[in-house]
Order: C-alpha cells, then structure tokens, then sequence
C-alpha cells in the first residue's frame, strides 16, 4: 500500500488560499486548488433569522430594482434639480468623510470645484477655505446623486437627469471629463478647470437640448444591448458610448446648433471611451434607490468609496452606512505609476455592481482584462462566483457566452456572509496624491467585516422590531 | 465478466453523423458523440504533392492576406472605377452563371438594375431583355468587386472604394440598402428602386465627402475594434456600423452640406446594423486579392456563390473556379417563412471566410445564434473547428475569448480534404422567388466535392509545370 502511495510523486491539494497554491507551483511542485472560503463567524448569526420572510422581502425588493427602467430625460444645472445642494455644499463620493480624514484625490477635486466655482482663487486658499468649516461635504447618495472616483459635485456643474419610469424616482450624476488628468481622479491644474468650464458652457446645454428633443433616451435599452457588445458598463463603455451617440446625434442635428458645436460635442465624446459610465451611474442610483428603506430586505441598497472609506447601506437598514476601510485594488498601471502611487478604492461607480452590471457582468466583457489585468477566463468566473451572492438573474441584462443568463442581481448580505464571498468590484485607480490624476485600472474585493457588521445591525434591528411591535420577520 | 458488462445499461458510442446520435438521445438512449469525419478519399492525392513547398508558398501568401491593411479612400460611381463596367454588363455575386440557370432572387436584382439604370420600363420588359443575350452578365469577382446576396451592380451605383495600403491594390462593393425587401435580396418593386435613387442622390456623394476629408478610414482596424465588441462581421456588424459612424461623423458636419441632409445619411446608417457589411467585403476582397494566383499556394483565395453554384478558386490555379452546386443554410425565418421559401446559399459575402472573420471568428460573437440559430457554446465550437483547415492566426483579428488568439485565417483546400472539414459559412437566406427579399439568415458549411476537384487539378497542374519546366512543388 506504502508503495503505491509513493511510486508516483505527491500531489499538494490547497484548500482556502490561492498564493500557497501558486507558490507551490513556482516552485514546481505539483498542486491542485480548491476554490474554497471559510464561512465568516458571523454566518451563525442567520440562525436568529426569520429566513422565509425575509427571502419574501428579497424577492420584492429585488423585482423593483429590476423593473426599474432609467430613462435620460433632461441634463441641468446641479444647483436646479440635485436637492439640498445649496451654496457652500459640496458632493462627494462614498459614506460620509471629513475634510481631515479626507484621501488625497478627493482633497485635490474638492480643490479642483472650489477654483472652479469661483469660490478661491488659488489651490492655497482653496485648501484654506475647505478645512475651514465653511464648506459643508456631504455624500452625493445623501442627494440622490452618485459620483464616479473623487464624485465631487458642486453646484455649477450639468447632471444627467435620469428618471425611472416604473417608479418615477429620479437620480443624477455629473457628465465625465475623459481620461488622464481629470477633476476625479483630483487633478486640478488650470486645464482641468478650463475642461469643466467648457463642459458647463458648449457640452452641456447642447446635449441638454439634443436629449430633450429626443423625448428621452432608455439608458437600460442602451446598457441592455452593450451588454452584448463586449460591455459591462462600469470599467468598459465603448460600446455604450457609440449607441449613445448614436442616439444623440440626429436630435443634436434638429438642435439649433451650428455645424461646428456638434462637431466640436461630438468630438468630445466620441473621444472617451467611457463617456457613458456617469450616466449609466445615474440609471444605476435610479434603481437601486427603489429598495432604499425597503423593511425586512437583507440585499445591499448602495456600496460606494471616498478613498477612505467602503460604505454600504442594506435595504432594509434604511440610510445608515456600514464601513470598512477601502481596500487597494490590484490591476494595470498607466506608464510610469505603480502600485505605489495606488490611492485606497474610490467612488460612488460601485452602484453599477449593486445594480447587477459592472465586475457582476464581467463575463460579457472578456477584453476588459487587458485594461483591468487578469485573463478572459477570470472574467467568466467572476460572474459566476457573483451568483452565489445574489437573489436573482436580470431579467433585461443578458450575458450571450453563458446562454444568455441574466446578470447576477440583489447582493444578499447573508449569502456574503455565508460564503464568505464578497462582491468583485472593477475600478479606476487614483494617485494618492492631490493633483495627479488617474495612473490605471483594476479589480478587487469588498472586505467582509463591514458586510459582518451591517448584518449583526440587522439582527438587532429584527429583535427591536419584534420586540416593540410583533414582527413579521424576526423569529 | 459479462456480467459486469451487463449490469449497468449499454451506451452507444457514435462516430461520424451527428444526427444519429441525437436520435438515440430522442429515444431516451444514452449516446456518446465523437465529433469525427472521414478523410475524404481525395486525401490520397496528397502523397503527389511536395508538402514542404507548399507549406512555404502557403506562409508566404497568408502573409500577404493579412499583411494587407485595407482603408477606405472613396466613394464613385461603379462605371467610374469598376474595371471594365461597360453599358450593358451586370455583375452578379458567385462564379459565372447564365441568366437561364440564374436563381430566383439572383433574377430579381437583375430586374431590379434593369429599371434602375432605366434600361427597361417594366419588370417584364426587363426580363426580357435580360433573356435576350443583349446583356452580359459577369462576376463582381472578375472586376475587383464583391456583392452581397444577388451581389448584382450595375453602372449607376456608388461603391465603396478601397485600398490596400500595403499592396495598393484596390477592391470596391456597393452600399448596403438595409435588411428585408431589397435588391440585393431579389426585391426590384418602385420602393426598391427608389431607395436606390435616394442611396445615388444623396446618401453616397454625401458620404463620399466624407471619406475624401478624412484622408481615409482603416477598415482594419474597425474590423479588430468590432472583433473586440461582439462582431464576426459578417452577419453581425452592429458594433462596427456605430464604429465607422463615429468616424464618419465629424467628417459629415466639416463637409459643405446641410443639416438635414447629414441627418437623413446618419439615419440611413444608423438605422442598418448591417451597413458595414459591404465596406468590410470590399476590405476583405481587397486583402484576399493579394493571393490571386500565388504560385504553389493551395489556399482558397476566393469563395463566392450565386444561388445555383458555389465556386471557390485557388491561390495557386488563378482565376479558375471550381464549382459544386449551392447548399442550402439551416436557420432562423422571418415571421411567416419557413425553410420551404429558402433560395439556396447566395452571395459573394463569403470573402469574410477567406479573409478570416464571419463564421471563422464566431467566437467573438456569441449573441449571433439569435440571429442564426444554434446556442453560444457552437460559436466557439466552429471557430475552433475552422483552425484545422487554416495555415494561421490573423495577427490583427484577436479573440478576446480564446485568450486573444487571433481568428484562423488562410485556408489550405489540403486541410480542408485531409480532416474532412469545410468552411462554416454565417449568410443571410433569400427568398427563392424574384421580388420577394430576405427570409432569414442561417448558418451552413461549405460542400466538399469542389475542394476535392481543386485538389486534383492543383495536383495535376504542378505535374504540368514540373514536365514543362521542372517544378519547384512538384515531386
């Protein structure tokens, strides 16, 4: 027996870990991966759970989000349409931050916005005047808004209006910048700031009028059918892009515009690929606001980052914020920039994820890799690993190589916390540093303790319910 | 012993014709498939040729193929550029055909140019002058052209014109007129032709100053680009039309036209998903000419049919055809048609094949099947397929699926009678009857007897050249 089991060389199983498995294999040494993660200790709190009411909840909750159906109806002025955004306010992304706690790229784009805004003259005073107490920071979730990276909104920027037809709630997100050394990713150099004047006063009236000609354009037709165009709609636009300008254009022709103006718009947005990532953002915030404050859900209703902070809000826990420190994503660096210059995870474009697009669609977009690293294959296994995490398949976002299933949707915090996946997220990285701007892309994980806390805040939260008045949940 | 063999349920194990297996697995029985043909008996002939020198002349000519870096320069008149396009010639898609043996849909267009070009008043006065020998009737093929379905061009037509950067060697195609009832499809009524008028009066000069200000569109690389966003660019051209949109664009509006005239060709365009097709054609005849007549080269340097015939010609043996009658595509039909309506396979889009993309780099476009049948894994499954009868990967064709491999290219007729696979084919299906249109679109592979009688005749025609000169290939 002894001898069969060594005439042939060991082979390792790895269980858990996959770098003692890859090490292995560098060091030639034959080995075979289990894909497998520890269930967090919290998994034992689901035992005090009423799992059949709250599956019941989930299941509504998440037939809202998809039901939704974000339409493009109008681009504004923020200071118009975003609610609460009154002079000496200024958005940004992710749960609730400090200036003092503030990470570098959005101290650079809260910079960038007060120069922008008249509001100080240099980049010292802009500074001065931010740590001053006189400028109110608050999160753009907090005004059914969403920022992509640093998200920085200030009142006399154009938003995407973006209204959901099935509920008629609305949600907004600022027009990008493109590429490179943009206001968010914290650049904030006369350039920047020449871009964004040229945005409020060619870019956004022109389209403002082409989209209200149109009669509004279905943003969930246009992601619907990126989709299957090699799209997942959070780190790969450049199909959205095309269909959306598609659509632009003969509104933009009928517009009273001269020649050069459509030129020079079109232009401008035919030259970024990801154009169409803010306003996918606002169809996504239009969904998954829906489930905000839906009782007895366990399905996450927001995930965003500041660079300091990852923050998610389940739905049934209404608007408070469950935090973590941001986690550093691993990926693809421009020339020049490594990981190093890498700032924590940043931005509010994570609503793509809890919207059931982004990293959760990745298996639509296998030559995003070679901009976020990794190989066709991991993207693939992305999405099915996302499948463990949620409720349900969208109906209306479809992923051709797996037969047309339907993305994973509804992150159920309790499947997180079961099996010990959290949710993949795809995102542009920041420098560290104010002023820089954007030095790559990539992938990580959301880190479960936030996940484990927001949960163990559920259970009590069951327990007050039942205790004050009976509850149809708790057990 | 026979007991063991006997006490779990027999399983079949079928080798060769698939359609047996799936009628076991009707009957509830458990079947094996191995996917397997029989060499064809041809093979034999193999042993007569000098393996190594055609090797070397086949790496060579496949190198020129997609070595080839097509752009599209212009937009004329066909009668201004097409060689040879004298009054009273039609060109038709396929090899060489007579108007008697002529199909239905094939007859149609011909109709349909005849009251274009105003040669005859009525359908029934132009069929008979096309019966009457005054016109003379020749394949795109023979004049640096290609043609879609009927493929009939006449005079009055504006073609694409392209042409090889590398080579400077030109190719040219007509614009596509949109799906369902349309020349190319055999549809000739008033509607038809006035579309074509519109397509002559307005939308192809407009182009055509477009294309002249931009210096030049590389279809190459709107073709990788497409590759890249769900396209096989031969039944699917959804992410390539918004491509050469984008680039057509700002072009239109620097052009001296109005307003409403850029909006009626951006509507034309962006209305056809399929409006690329044509443009691609002429680019992927302009890079499969370059091997026209490559001495010792076996590789396919045409494939083309007209609804009665397929033909295919050979690097080697110049513009010989080798002919086998057309085969029928298996399908998806428009609502109210079925398989009964179907002409049979049509049209010179088949240089998609030889030139490697269509049905060759399928993979790339898992949501074709809704277009042409079949499920996402059979996309991958043929591109696979296609690499056995291919001498390459197309350096600038990449599959972001396959690990970015780039799509098989260069097909050896060798190959082709050793492993008993033909080249897959994505089309769309006419109507078998003039006047009627599209019906459909589908998928079929190409019939073996004409690879077999090439392969004879390059057998014999190198005996030729080694007796008169002493042959390099030959042995």
């Amino acid at each position: 027996m002894a001898d069969r089991i060594f005439s042939s060389p060991p082979v390792a199983v790895n269980l858990g870990l996959e770098s003692f498995h890859r090490s292995l294999l560098d060091q030639g040494i034959a080995s075979m991966h289990v894909d497998w993660r520890p269930p967090s200790p919290a998994a034992a709190l689901l035992t005090q759970l009423d799992g059949d009411a709250i599956d019941r909840a989930n299941a509504e909750a998440v037939r809202r989000l998809v039901d939704s159906e974000p339409v493009l109806v109008d681009i504004r002025p923020a200071c118009e349409v975003v609610p609460g955004l009154e002079e000496g306010v200024i958005l940004h992304a992710g749960p609730p931050v400090t200036w003092e706690r503030m990470s570098g790229p959005q101290r650079g784009a809260v910079i960038g916005a007060l120069l922008y805004e008249k509001l100080a003259e240099s980049p010292e005073e802009a500074e001065k005047l931010a740590a001053s107490g006189a400028i109110r920071f608050d999160p753009c979730h907090h005004h059914r808004a969403v920022g992509p990276m640093a998200g920085v909104l200030s009142r006399s920027m154009w938003v995407f209006v973006v209204q959901n037809r099935t509920l008629r709630n609305e949600a907004y997100c600022s027009l990008n910048e493109g590429l490179g050394k943009v206001l968010r990713f914290g650049a904030y150099s006369p350039d920047v700031i020449e871009k964004l004047r040229f945005m409020e006063r060619v870019l956004a009236p022109a389209l403002a009028e082409a989209v209200r000609r149109s009669g509004g354009i279905n943003v969930r037709n246009l992601t619907a059918q990126a989709l299957q165009m090699g799209d997942e709609c959070h780190n790969r636009n450049v199909a959205a892009t095309s269909l959306l300008l598609k659509e632009l254009v003969p509104h933009l022709l009928a517009a009273d515009l001269d020649k050069p103006t459509i030129a020079e718009v079109f232009r401008f947005i035919s030259g970024n690929v990801h154009f169409y990532l803010n306003l996918s953002m606002a169809a996504c915030k239009a969904a998954s606001d829906t489930i905000l404050g839906f009782p007895g859900s366990t399905l996450l209703s927001a995930m965003a980052r500041n660079g300091t902070d990852i923050g998610i809000r389940i739905a049934g826990l209404g608007e408070r914020w469950f935090t973590a420190p941001a986690g550093m994503p691993e990926g693809l660096f421009f020339a020049g920039f490594t990981q190093e210059d890498a700032n924590p995870d940043l931005g509010d474009s994570t609503v793509s994820e809890v919207a059931g697009i982004g990293g959760f669609a990745m298996a639509t977009a296998p030559a995003i890799v070679q901009f976020v690293g990794g190989a066709p294959a991991d993207a693939v296994r992305h999405t099915r690993e996302m499948y463990e995490i949620c409720v349900a398949r969208h109906p209306h976002y479809k992923i051709p190589v797996l037969d047309f299933a339907g993305t994973p949707v509804g992150v159920d915090i309790r499947k997180i916390v079961s099996s010990g996946i959290t949710p993949v997220i795809n995102t542009g990285i920041a420098h560290r540093k104010p002023g820089v701007g954007q030095v790559g892309a990539g992938l990580l994980h959301a880190p479960m303790a936030m996940f484990e806390e927001a949960l163990a805040a559920f259970v009590e939260d069951q327990k007050r319910i039942e205790h004050n008045h009976g509850s149809p949940v708790g057990v």
